[in-house]
């Protein structure tokens, strides 16, 4: 199997002042494509480290994947490091120069020497296009294993890996075929899902590999297949999906890339249904969640965040004899939550949440994480008690996931 | 200067399935303690990398943390290898079983003999204690080398970090003094902070450094001091930090830890003034920021999201005159949606938001990324016109950071 390594450039990464998201990226990028990643490794600007690093990497693996370093400025040593490593000169490159001086026009900027000199390339790499930034990307081969550097900025770095390395790298190396499927479950923790779905895993062909993928609030499945072709694995995958739908089906909400909210918004589209929210303890989030899909205009009509006790019953409605008589996290007041801003908001639909997110406001029967959430349409109202955590922000995010899932089991059908 | 080596094991975060959070902790908690990092690397699961790796690591450190692979099952590698790599068997240990016995037993489950075989750990190694799960972490010294392995479960890890592993790294070896201080600022970028404060940045002692963190919506100023004593240091940074006063105070919202909203909501709870917030293109992200901070419930009382036009009419009481003649994004909108919530709530504050987070809803004079916001009190409105981003969720965001920028610069004296 062709085998790469990840190596990241640079003090700010290395020390911890900002967040290495790329390699992430990446290490799910090249297992699709079927290379078997061994090492990621982050070093600072030092040209001993960084040249100890090339070396090693090139003893353990075929392709060597760079970013980082390209700026600039005196602290970024990439550039030199790579030239001296493959023992060629640095010269301006024509067509990299003009690139950078049409980056820098159509923004209306001037070209700066230093910028200038991003253009000069080591004469033995063959150039990589930025379309999305000044610093080119540079790749080499030698003995049959390829080194390539690019810039750390993750947009500029994801545009020249999806449009020129990842095909490049398919036409030098002899890649496996390699089919994947994410299967999105939610409303199910992951040991009662391997529970339940045990037989089905333990009886998939050895050609086919099962992942986890939890995180907070829901369980995803990667299915991933080996083989020859990708119309086969891609059937073989499907007969597997096939047989898991009777043992977990209740919980799998979709395949692919898109989260709950966006499975949801589609739903709500196609049936021409609106929504409106009341939300207490979730505090906004569970809004920002509907709002963060595009168009979601087109279905989302409206929130009250009746946070005060007074604001639930002077704003939203909530009658003071439910709110003495059970409190604010009960049953009979999510019922009311969620049928009044339906029928004030004019929506089809409409969904609340209260509870007592923490750290404080517990009583003795309603520890902290006891949270109420509702659903309401013309047809019925459910509601759905939740015992979550000690943590504030986790029980605000599990029970904005909670009425997702809640309106997803809820909808007519 | 005393070094270190971050080292990740696991083929789930090799391969991108989850993304590695702890080494950016780490890599910030070791550089505050004055220990220099020289190399994070992440391998797989596999045997005979993990070993390659501790030898390389112990011949370029002083000292090497060590984080994942310490589960229960047959794929968790770490603490096999570690006890090969010191030569020493591994034995059940009796204070480790107390405590994993303790841990389940405290949450009503039963210890079952893949979890009891956690508390069996390498002879040579010192136990730390895990007060947050089940898998102990280890400590092991020779040759003046100090290598400790933890889970790699983020708040189990910081939490063995915090109490236990950065003192015992601090009495093992030699640190020099350094002492850091965050000056927080909002509500201008970096080049410009840059140009505003480069004379003072050119004049520092050149035992003080100063490092740029832009994220989104702010910018932190960290400065670091290395010395021989805590209280120099300290005086050092306090006189620096009044000479940055007049020259970008206005900027400055804070020092250390604590986000804007986190200062805002102290100084509400300081004034006795209550907030509340009509929010539409920021979709309720606003109102999250406010309610992800604890007690929060004693100064917000709560939102209204006018998401659709009919809303901002019918329930938040916009005037149909206003929309019609100006449109939703606009001034007049926007005075009145913070007028009307303010009074609606009967809060001291109110605040509002209305904007094209995009990609859809533009006009010609009124393209993506253009927001109002507005602050009332009884003393005055203020507005502000902001031209963002294409992107739907930086505009959310840098939108809410912008409120609350508003508000800190509005709120009355």
């Amino acid at each position: 199997m062709v085998t790469a390594e990840l190596l990241t450039i640079g003090d700010e990464i290395l020390y911890g002042q900002i967040i290495d998201t790329n390699s992430q990226w990446m290490g799910v990028e090249l297992s699709n494509l079927g290379v078997r990643l061994k090492r990621k490794t982050t070093i600072g600007d030092s040209e001993s480290e960084i040249l100890t690093a090339f070396a090693e990497a090139e003893k353990r693996a075929d392709i060597i994947l760079i970013t980082g370093g390209l700026g600039p400025t005196n602290d970024d040593l990439t550039k030199p490091c790579l030239a001296r490593y493959f023992n060629c000169e640095i010269k301006m490159h024509e067509e990299a120069l003009t690139e950078v001086t049409e980056f820098f026009k159509s923004r209306g900027r001037e070209l700066t020497e230093l910028n200038r000199q991003q253009a000069a390339l080591p004469e033995c790499c063959e150039k990589i296009t930025n379309k999305m930034g000044t610093a080119p990307g540079m790749w080499f081969e030698r003995n049959g294993k390829v080194f390539v550097s690019m810039p750390g900025v993750p947009h500029e770095m994801k545009r020249m890996m999806t449009d020129i390395i990842l095909p490049k790298l398919q036409q030098t190396f002899k890649m496996p075929v390699i089919y994947h499927r994410v299967i999105r479950t939610v409303g199910i923790g992951e040991s009662f899902l391997a529970d339940k779905i045990s037989a089905w895993e333990n009886a998939l062909p050895s050609h086919l590999k099962l992942a986890y993928l939890p995180s907070l609030g829901e369980v995803k499945l990667r299915v991933t297949a080996f083989g020859d072709s990708t119309e086969q694995l891609e059937a073989d995958v499907n007969e597997q999906v096939q047989k898991i739908l009777p043992l977990a089906g209740e919980y799998i909400y979709g395949y692919g890339n898109d989260p709950l909210e966006v499975v949801i918004g589609q739903t709500l589209r196609e049936k021409k249904l609106t929504l409106s929210i009341a939300e207490s303890c979730t505090g906004g989030y569970l809004s920002h969640l509907i709002t963060s899909v595009p168009g979601s205009s087109d279905y989302f009509l409206g929130s009250m965040i009746p946070y005060a006790y007074e604001i639930k019953m002077r704003q939203l409605g909530v009658k003071p004899e439910t709110l003495e008589k059970y409190g604010a996290v009960s049953e009979p007041t999510i019922i009311e939550m969620a049928n009044i801003v339906r029928a004030k908001f004019s929506t089809d639909i409409g969904v609340a949440t209260s509870g007592i997110a923490g750290p404080g406001g517990a009583t003795p029967d309603k520890p902290v994480g006891t949270v109420w959430i509702a659903y309401s349409d013309k047809y019925h109202t459910v509601t759905k008690k939740l015992q979550l955590s000690k943590d504030r922000l986790i029980n605000i995010k599990l029970s904005s996931a909670a009425v997702l899932n809640l309106i997803r089991q809820s909808l007519p059908k």
